[in-house]
């Protein structure tokens, strides 16, 4: 079972509007190597997510070339990038510092779509005060993806304060009753506060797909009137 | 701590655009007939979801005639009704019969506040033709809802199958390893097909207000343009 | 094993400041009015706590005389009531009215010890304005019992928001992901906000309990000087 | 308890017809070297499971040269390998790319007594075509083994596909609510689709030994007429 | 959502080979009379499962004419029964008294199909020589399915003495540590005999289904020749 | 997202009277650093918690040379040390050695704001006559904190015998049905030993949070008079 | 599956000692007689655990005659009682008064075997004079039965201050993070206290049956000088 | 909190008849070191447990010399050796060679106390001949200690073949549904054989410690007569 026997799926953004992506965290960098290849062939951008600095420097040099890495996030862009084609639809908030590496993995997953995100960081209701100081930023844009461990209250809160659509991504940050994000994503299902949305934990790349296909779906119905 | 102790939020819709609804499960009649006044006095219209037709009877008979009840997914409509505004937007697709009851308390939530859903049930993927006859249907819609429990195939098979905005609701249906919806809301968080959205186990009410956040997200961006 | 068998502890208050309360559910009746009988023949007052109307009505119609019965938290006070020794000192904060039987039930185990505490309910967070009217009249209170179910985000704001002791009692309120009350529970224990404590789910007597050894340690450092 | 301690089962196939695996994943070097100086002297092959390279590297060189070793499955056959004997029998059809290890576990250990499965992988059902595709070479098999971790929705789709005997192996691929394998193994339990039978995450030896049963099985009813 | 919706799969048999069963638990007498119109008009029979006494008699009355009830399995056989066209290829073992109504859905389900399975019960392994006494005969059946709660050691105890495809249900008998039979499921899944495979906890109906598919692998592999 | 990008709290103490620590395991060297320069440009000392000696050693020399270390709890003060203001208000007690970085968290966090509690340790109550010769010290103080592991019962027999304060903290000590310290967490929640209060699993700084509320709650109530 | 198919194990007192009791919860009353019926023909005595009052009315009224029933521990002695061979040698110790009946469970089948326990209840450590009063009276016991629930601490306390042999029940008593036992099942499981056994949770049966091979070991050893 | 803080019980073997033991997974080398001289001091020998080998070489040299080290079970013999005072009565039954570390850890707690025991392993019931062939020497032995992971079927069948005092010691052998050995401890908790008792997860040294109160147990009653 070689990098060969891999079928990748090139068109998916012709059927769901979604590029895939690479999940390297179980792929050796051989068999990276032997996507990146195809796409090169193909000419294709490509997005790597959960791809750790020892992995990336074991791909080919050639490929390492073409790569734009962001060690916070663990993402690599391949290839060229599109241009940004949408501003101030997406605001990616998080609680503590903590839930940046997942916060980045939204944002950069939208960049790669042409997407480029607000990131709001550091506003866990601890002190609500650094909410409530930037609430008129956030509620300006029409998505909101929401990235909180532990308690994950801020969730709960936004979700009170502001009508934009809400993605929620519990984090595995804490420990003890944390239970490696599992309470925060329990959290988040029964918030008090009506029609929030959850990803799986710690899946930022999926709360970005989440948000582009809000965003679709918002650019179809303007064009249907 | 009588009926008249509850702080009822009939301004949330200014709030977040999403009308505070009435659940009943924890609340006795009495306790109910007090809102019911409340929203008589400002001539407000509400929506009482998990109301079962023993409470249902305990109510007082002038707000019983008040009310319009659906018996499969347990919820009323108190007061006047707002005309349909919306038609087309969402569909709300059911695995099986048993998850009829869940997916008309999200399609009674969305008429309540005036969209009109499509209702496709019994499309379970074990007899993936029910799905696929019905495909191009579903696919129309810029949002759909997709209900299932058990091993909530379905909502991976339509994720990887149509572009809409997906908002997934596990439901209870099953035994044993079904854990109490536990197991198919775990296969919806981590399904591998990407950019889903999950509610709690058997909550149709949120996945209803989920789909207005989005449908306000549209109705917003395309007043920007 | 008849009610004889039951070794009261009469003699608690004396050694850890706290009276031994009945915890009714397990009992039968006769093994409650064996209890009470003892509690007569003392002419002590007791507290008796998850006594449903059934149970209660099954007492000897001489003892039901002589109690004052809460439907709501399920309590009830037999025999002479110590006069209110202390106003003011404990605040009872609660999320919502479903969480009312639980804030009920340390309200009336405080006055049982002669402390009457504020009860303030339906200050969910997800309409935060009902929070953040009542704080001012909250932070008044040195210790603040914080009750909630389903995300518990209240008790996270709260602790952000006063210097008062903090206990926190989880609800088993909600459904699904809210897994009995285990939700709340976890979420309350990794707060966001420092030195929160957390009692059983629906524990609202051992809530009131700690409250009591609080006020007691204070009276202790006063007389200390 | 040196290694001599082992009483291994060489008489397994005379009994049940399988052959006894050594699974070495808690076993020294020291401890397989000993059992496999017993297989030398009855002249008997032996396939061994869970072996990593450095613990194939720490056995004695001199068996090491009898050894043919598959690194993706971490399997090795020692000694004479039997002629295939069946052919065009068992499908073992993989989700993703990241359960390759363990289909392969699976098809190694059919190989090693003599029956070669056929290897599909990478057609889960995010990508529907993937497996439409290749559905009438699976339906070609009398026995399938469906491998997938995550939702594992392909045992579902392919059980209502199929008339084949259906073993199905979840894998301990994914995070969060991936659950270890859980999740994938409780969806397989529920699945719709009738008939479907599970072995433990990640136990592709198991599937291949039950496969094995069956083919016996059919063998057995065929001689009986 | 009457009865009507009910896209009920009359093909399936051409599909996969097996009828499709009504499953009683979720569906109301309504729903169930409205199947059984549907089946009558096409003259074909139904095996209906879990449904309980007090729902079968309120089915309409011409309906329950033509049913034969088993009330310990709670199955229900409906229209004209197929003739026994297989004996002595099953044997379903039950480790205890308890786990009866199992093994009965498990040999009514294969009746229905035209399969006459073998009964054989009260066989646990705390008593061995009742296993041992009915071991020659279990063996003689290419096809066992083994029924057991609690720690379910029988399904390791048979497995390691004999060589038939071995297909495992754990039933949920027991209390405490039995986790309503999370344990037996455990158990059976990480067997020390190799090539057993499980169904969902209780499920007998499922693993009548994998017997069938087992049996229609070895009756199309004799085709084969 | 550098450094820069955290908002620390450095009016935490006006607000709700407790410094806001460090918590250093998901932060790395340079985000401490970051941190450390705004607390040196304000001259506030800070607590860090959760630093292990190679996270210290990695810090600017600068840094280092301001920091009282303690590789026992892996807390660290840095600049000047209030003066100690209080003293016998709080008991530490540890049920065993394992125990002893938690309890020395509490006893660190509590010297940092300028309380010095008395640490009492190896007081299991396996050998009973450890804790008894201690009682009379521990109960002195109004304050008590309870440190435990695997069955937590050091906290339910304190709690039957001293009227101080108590707030347990459960300890991840323990293997297997240990549960990585939920049984003593547990264990802690439904002691019979009434008002007891419950922190996270070895949130031995969050017990010291919880103390230093309920000494100031005294301070307060003495103030009032 | 009549009554007649049981295949009760009326010899299992020669193979090891102790006779088979009736495990009643999941067996009708039909079921239940024709056990009787056979106990009657070989003049057999017979222990019936877990019947409740209906179940007990429900069997043939010649039955009932014969039956000694304790509606505390829902036992029932079938038949001559065999006399008192041993006293003094099995102490039951149960915390609190909700504990009784699973106390009750094992002082019944101990009784039934001729074996009269001591039974000392309501000495739950929150008072721990109660149990102290008591220690010489239980010190005197070789052999010691613990049951307690929630915490389950007596059982810890008791290992600590007795070498008698420990067999410890953990109960169901409780509510919330109690979980049915199982916190009191691992409390006892990870004791700090040396050398505690640890039965099913509820299981007072099964105490008293380890008790008996316990005594049956010092027996067959006294025997052997 | 150096070494010295410890308070050693080095008068347990008085008050319950076991010595202590030193439990090194949570200790240093220089905690244990200090241990170790207060031993040296009392001229008493100590049993290690869990005592890797990379501390044990960690120890100061001069306790290395006094130290019988095994690596297996990574126990450790300090000091004197007491001799053997009993042979015979203690079998130690281990189900496949992964269990051995646990039996032995039994073993060796034994002989440190003067108990030689039988160790038999490699006898688990897949292949139940294994056992059969050696029942007639464990049933020699008055107590039994079964030690067995995964499915633990080996407690049930021994449970049902021998009188003697059984004690279950679960392992953490296995992967996915055995969950750490949670499984096998469920298993033997609910085993259908009857009055089996079991210790923690790996705990060889409990279950010789139970052992050893158990012939502490027949002792005394010998002496009694």
């Amino acid at each position: 079972m070689s990098g060969n026997d891999i079928v990748f799926d090139f068109s998916r953004a012709e059927r769901i509007g979604l590029d895939e992506a690479v999940f390297c965290q179980m792929k050796s960098a051989t068999q990276i190597d032997a996507i990146l290849d195809g796409a090169l062939q193909r000419d294709a951008g490509l997005l790597l997510t959960r791809i750790d600095p020892d992995k990336l420097t074991a791909l080919s040099p050639a490929h390492q070339e073409r790569i734009d890495y962001c060690a916070i996030s663990l993402t690599a862009f391949f290839g060229p990038l599109r241009p940004v084609a949408s501003r101030g639809a997406v605001a990616i908030v998080a609680a503590g510092t903590s839930d940046a590496s997942v916060a980045r993995e939204a944002a950069r997953t939208l960049r790669h779509a042409g997407v480029e995100a607000s990131l709001i960081v550091d506003v866990g209701v601890a002190g609500l005060w650094r909410l409530t100081e930037r609430l008129d930023e956030i509620r300006h844009h029409p998505v909101v993806i929401a990235v909180a461990g532990m308690d994950a209250a801020l969730a709960s809160v936004l979700g009170g304060l502001v009508s934009s659509a809400m993605i929620c991504v519990p984090t595995s940050v804490g420990y003890g009753a944390a239970e490696s994000g599992r309470t925060a994503l329990n959290a988040m299902l029964v918030s008090c506060a009506p029609g929030l949305t959850v990803c799986n934990i710690d899946n930022g790349y999926g709360a970005a797909c989440a948000a582009m296909r809000i965003l679709a779906t918002a650019a179809r119905m303007r064009a249907l009137g």
